[in-house]
C-alpha cells in the first residue's frame, strides 16, 4: 500500500484538536493542494475563506447546529461556490452588451452554475482534506454550514452569486489520538457494474443489519426499530428541516434571470 | 514535499489512455479509497457505477457533449448521489407510519437532501482521483454528465431519488506522457482572510490578465474581448443550455413532498 492511499485510508473525522495553532507553512500546503484539484474549464468557480478569528468560531459553532468542538479548532476552511468573480468580470467587459449584439441570451447564473461550482468548490475541498492528513492535521467537513443561509451570508460578506457549501474543522491530531474507524456499508450494496440497480427488501435488511444493533428498545423517540429512530434523530429533526429551508431559500435566486 | 502532496500537484486532467485494462487489484483499491471518504453522518449517500461496456462508453461519449476520448477510457466511474437506498429503508421499516404516530412530518428527500448527497458524491470521487493518480492512472472529470438527465436516467437504470452528479474517466498514463499543467488564479483572488470580498474592477483585470492573452481578434463568435469570447464558447453555448435545462427538470422532483 503506497503512502497516498495509506493516508486515505488513515483518516477519520476529527473533532478533538491539539492545542497548536496550524503553521502558516502548513496552511499553505492544504491551501495550494486545494487549488490544484481538477476545476471544470479550469474556471475555478469557488473561494475559500480562512477563518481563524475567535468570535466568528464561536457564532459559526452555534449557526452549525449547536457543536462547540468547531470553536476549538484553530483554523476553519470555507469553501464557496463561486460564480461571482466571473459574472463580474462578465459585466465589466460588456458581455451583455456584447450577446445583445450577436443575438444570444445573457442570463443571471442559474440552478446548474450553482451545481456546477459547488462541484468544483467541494473538489477542491477533498484535496485540502487529503493534503492536510499527510502532514498530521485532521479534519471535519461541517455540512451545517448550509444551514441559516441568510445569517451566514450576512456574517460571511457573501453575495448573490457565492455560497457556502462546505466548511472544514483543520487541526492537528492529539499526540496519543486513538483513530476510530467507522465501518461503511459492504462494497455490494455500493457498487454496480454498468447499470444501478434498486435494492431488495432482503438486500436493504443486510445492508442495515449492522447498525440496526445500535437500536435501543427504550428510546426517547418511541421508535420501534432503528429505521425509525435515525428518521426521528436525522432528517425528521429541526436542523434538518432549517438546512431544507435554508437550500431552498438560497436556490430561489439561482434560475438565470434573463438580463 | 511528501508523496501525498507531490501527487495532487502533479496531476494533470487525462484525456489519452494507454491502450491497457485497468486490473481489477487497482480498480479495487481506487474504489475502497473513495468509500473511506467522510460522509455526512456515515451515511454514504452515493452509489457507484462501473461502466465497463463498449456500447455504453460510446453512448456516453456522445450523450456528454460529444467527447471521444470519452470511449477510450478503459473504466468509468460514475458518482449518483442517492437518497434511494435510505428512503427504500425508511419505507420497508413502517417510518411512515412511525412518523403519523409521534406526529413527525415523513417527507420525499428535498433539495438540501439531493445538495447534501451530491457532496457526499463528489467528496468520495475526489478521493477515487487521488487514489487513481497514486497507482499511475489518471483521470478526467465529466461535468457533462448532467446533462441529458431524462436520457441518462433511462441508460443506466436511475431512480426518482439518484442524481448522477459527475463521472470519472480513467486509464493508465502513456508511458511518455507530457504532463501540462494549467496554470490556476492566482492566490489572492481565490483566497480571502475571515470575510468574503467582491473583487474590484482594477483586480479582475489583474486576475484574468494571462488569460485574456488567449483571445484572438479574429474569432468566429464576434467578441472584441476574451470574456465575450469565453462566455460565447461557454456558458451561451447550447451544451450550457441542456445543463441549465436538465438540472431544472431533475430539481423538480427534490421538493421534500409531505407522503
Amino acid at each position: 500500500m503506497n503512502d497516498v492511499i495509506k493516508t486515505i485510508k488513515n483518516r477519520v473525522s476529527l473533532r478533538n484538536y491539539k492545542d497548536m495553532d496550524i503553521s502558516k507553512e502548513d496552511l499553505d500546503i492544504i491551501i495550494e493542494s486545494a487549488m490544484e484539484a481538477p476545476t471544470a474549464g479550469n474556471m475555478m468557480l469557488y473561494s475559500i475563506l480562512v477563518i481563524r478569528d475567535q468570535e466568528t468560531k464561536e457564532i459559526l459553532s452555534k449557526s452549525c447546529d449547536n457543536q462547540p468542538f468547531i470553536a476549538k479548532a484553530p483554523v476553519l476552511l470555507l469553501f464557496l461556490a463561486d460564480q461571482q468573480k466571473w459574472f463580474d468580470y462578465y459585466i465589466k467587459e460588456n458581455v451583455k452588451e456584447y450577446s445583445e449584439k450577436v443575438g444570444i441570451d445573457f442570463e443571471a447564473p442559474q440552478e446548474s452554475d450553482l451545481i456546477i461550482a459547488c462541484e468544483d468548490a467541494l473538489i477542491a475541498a477533498q484535496n485540502a482534506v487529503i493534503a492536510a492528513e499527510s502532514l498530521g492535521i485532521g479534519s471535519c467537513y461541517i455540512g451545517d454550514i448550509i444551514e441559516n443561509y441568510e445569517f451566514h451570508r450576512e456574517l460571511l460578506g457573501l453575495t448573490d452569486w457565492t455560497y457556502p457549501i462546505t466548511m472544514l474543522c483543520l487541526g492537528y491530531y492529539e499526540d496519543d489520538y486513538n483513530r476510530v474507524h467507522r465501518n461503511r456499508f459492504d462494497k455490494k450494496f455500493v457498487v454496480f457494474e454498468e447499470k444501478y440497480r434498486q435494492l431488495t427488501d432482503e438486500e436493504l435488511d443486510e445492508m442495515f443489519e449492522e447498525r440496526a444493533q445500535f437500536y435501543v428498545k427504550t428510546n426517547k423517540y418511541e421508535a420501534d426499530n432503528y429505521a425509525q429512530m435515525f428518521y426521528a434523530k436525522k432528517s425528521g429533526a429541526d436542523f434538518s428541516k432549517e438546512m431544507a429551508r435554508a437550500v431552498r431559500v438560497a436556490l430561489k435566486k439561482w434560475t438565470g434571470e434573463l438580463l
